[in-house]
């Protein structure tokens, strides 16, 4: 809980709910026939609507991307080192929407939601999503909200992804990309680690076969331990040395100890997946993963990542950490040689950091320096 | 099933068993009073009982290293590519031993052996164990066997890390210590991973805190998890995607197909850790694991590597993989450096191949080549 609101934070802010009663015709074929998202706004939009920042959220992001929702809190909103007064992506400037995406568990419709035709939890029903589906949603918030064009979509990781599709889907609707910590597609050691995560969330007796919520269970063992899969490719091995080392909790390697001890590292993941187990919804998680798994930027440009740009018109930024082994600095090159090759405005920076995979997430001096200096540029194309 | 014994193969095998009654210290302070030794052996001892060499297991080996034992069985031992007339290791030329491990799950007394004193399964209660103790077992083993000194000690992964030991442990016991694939100690990493397997197993409602031969439940799902972990770090990204890239196992990414298309490298993991679920003994893994985390060779000595080796007396041959990130060439060149420093002869080879930590365990040519090329010199010291 912060004792008072810092300076340079966008301080208590109230999430908001946009129902839509149009159907959203889903890329699997099905349809969504109403639905909500929540999101929340900071920063104000201009009298020209032509200061609106979308915010595209990763696995286990939310609408709640900066600030408090109450002096309780006791951690701001996810993305609070980069989002507010004076900080990259400045709200004085900028007017700021984050939603949380349709199919999550955090407010907008998901699979933790009445299915108004059943009148039963959708849980496993849910229909199958694509980053896509995401896009169009998230367009239709932009049309209710009255934002025709976006001065940047940004996102890190999945929601990097959201920002590339965009950039192909509604290339006038936005002026600049940001694409950070990301990748055009996951790789077999990507999909394999998304596997094992979803195997341990459907072997969990409590799962169900998906219909948790109706049975009144809840799979907190299988999500814990999808959550510590995960970790294992957020953080490095250096890493976890300079955070971990060898260091016991407790106790030492002495006779008659063995059982007891535990090392340091293992306590952070068993305390990071019991945390997520009790906040997740696993059907969320089974299908946020199917939803990387899928993701092919250029599949439907006979698989050419140049073809594909060639249909953008805003101008790209595209940031990757050296120590990434999730979404490495080489998948970021391959979208940055990529829309080079199609002849567009790309701007690329790779930080030297040891902070793995999270680093998007961080305070890492030289990534806040070229992230807001580029979004100062955005600031400075505003009419 | 071999339709006729390979020529390079030691044939049908048949798996001998050792009793001990003299009580075996454990280095928790614990006591074994009795147990079993299950090994295999190949080729003949020589008259002066000096051309013995000992192979040790990793976590998944057994004392199966080589041959087959029916000619029904689909495939030969664990070790077969290294072990036989004309390989690497020449049963022409060495009489080779190659014990299962006690607290193992094919036959030496373990936790899915009965407890003596209480008459139920050890289970959960079997002592904890460390690699010394392994080390004091095959030290009894090689008592009864006559064998005075191994010409050899072998062993790659976890099997290095008991002929580290063995160096030092019984300095005279042996002339030759062969290390492949192998580390001083884990890193924060590789005990994350081991952490995460591991809560896999007793996150199985089926694992009943460990007495679940008791209970006459198995768990397999826990199991399977384990093993699919353990698969993400035995193979490397890189060899993911030549293996299996993004093929979908069936089906495609047509509109209604989404729920059931499955990615080549998830039926793969799915396979492997099924597999393991029917063959492995859960408190056997996580014992083995645990043996894996505390490893640490230099502890005893100060932390200091050179200390340690300071004790040996055999000549040594280190072998590592460019592409294992479980146990990199990083942790064999410090193992390599610090018998450099101790001023003891070794040889270090560093192989370049995409195979991974698996590597070991595969006919890589350059591998054998230079495997074969040491136990010659291992041979022609024989007198």
């Amino acid at each position: 809980m912060p004792e008072s609101i810092p300076k340079n934070s966008v301080g208590i802010v109230t999430p908001q709910t946009m129902k839509f009663d149009t159907p959203l015709p889903l890329d699997s074929g099905q349809t969504l026939n109403s639905y909500e998202i929540v999101y929340e706004t900071y920063g104000k939009l201009n009298v020209d609507k032509t200061n609106a920042i979308l915010i595209c959220h990763a696995l286990s992001g939310t609408h709640h991307a900066a600030g408090y929702h109450s002096m309780e809190d006791k951690r701001p909103g996810w993305w609070d080192t980069c989002i507010g007064p004076g900080k990259a992506i400045d709200t004085e400037k900028f007017y700021v929407v984050c939603p949380n995406n349709i199919g999550g568990c955090h407010g907008s419709t998901g699979p933790n939601h009445i299915n108004p035709e059943t009148g039963k939890y959708w849980g496993p029903d849910f229909p199958p999503l694509r980053v896509r589906d995401w896009v169009r949603s998230q367009a239709c918030l932009a049309d209710k909200l009255g934002i025709d064009q976006w001065a940047a979509v940004v996102g890190g990781s999945l929601g990097g992804m959201q920002v590339m599709r965009w950039s192909l889907e509604y290339p006038e609707r936005l002026k600049h990309a940001l694409v950070i910590a990301s990748a055009m597609k996951l790789t077999a050691q990507n999909i394999a680690f998304n596997e094992v995560a979803r195997t341990a969330i459907r072997s969990d007796d409590d799962y169900n076969d998906g219909y948790f919520l109706e049975k009144e269970t809840i799979p907190k063992k299988g999500l814990a331990l999808a959550r510590m899969v995960g970790h294992l490719t957020y953080l490095t091995d250096g890493l976890m040395g300079e955070k971990f080392g060898r260091e016991l909790r407790s106790g030492d390697f002495e006779r008659g100890a063995y059982n007891e001890v535990q090392f340091q590292v293992e306590s952070y993941l068993q305390y990071q997946g019991e945390k997520f187990s009790t906040t997740f919804d696993a059907n969320t998680y089974i299908m946020l993963t199917r939803v990387l798994d899928y993701f092919d930027l250029a599949r439907e440009y006979n698989n050419d990542p140049v073809e594909a740009f060639r249909n953008a018109l805003c101008k790209f930024m595209v940031i990757s950490f050296t120590t990434d082994w999730r979404f490495s600095p080489e998948r970021s090159q391959e979208i940055k040689n990529a829309l080079i090759t199609a002849g567009k405005d790309v701007s690329y920076a790779e930080i030297d950091t040891a902070q793995g995979h999270d680093a998007f997430l961080l305070p890492i001096a030289p990534y806040i320096r070229v992230f807001a200096s580029y979004m100062q540029r955005v600031a400075q194309e505003i009419t």
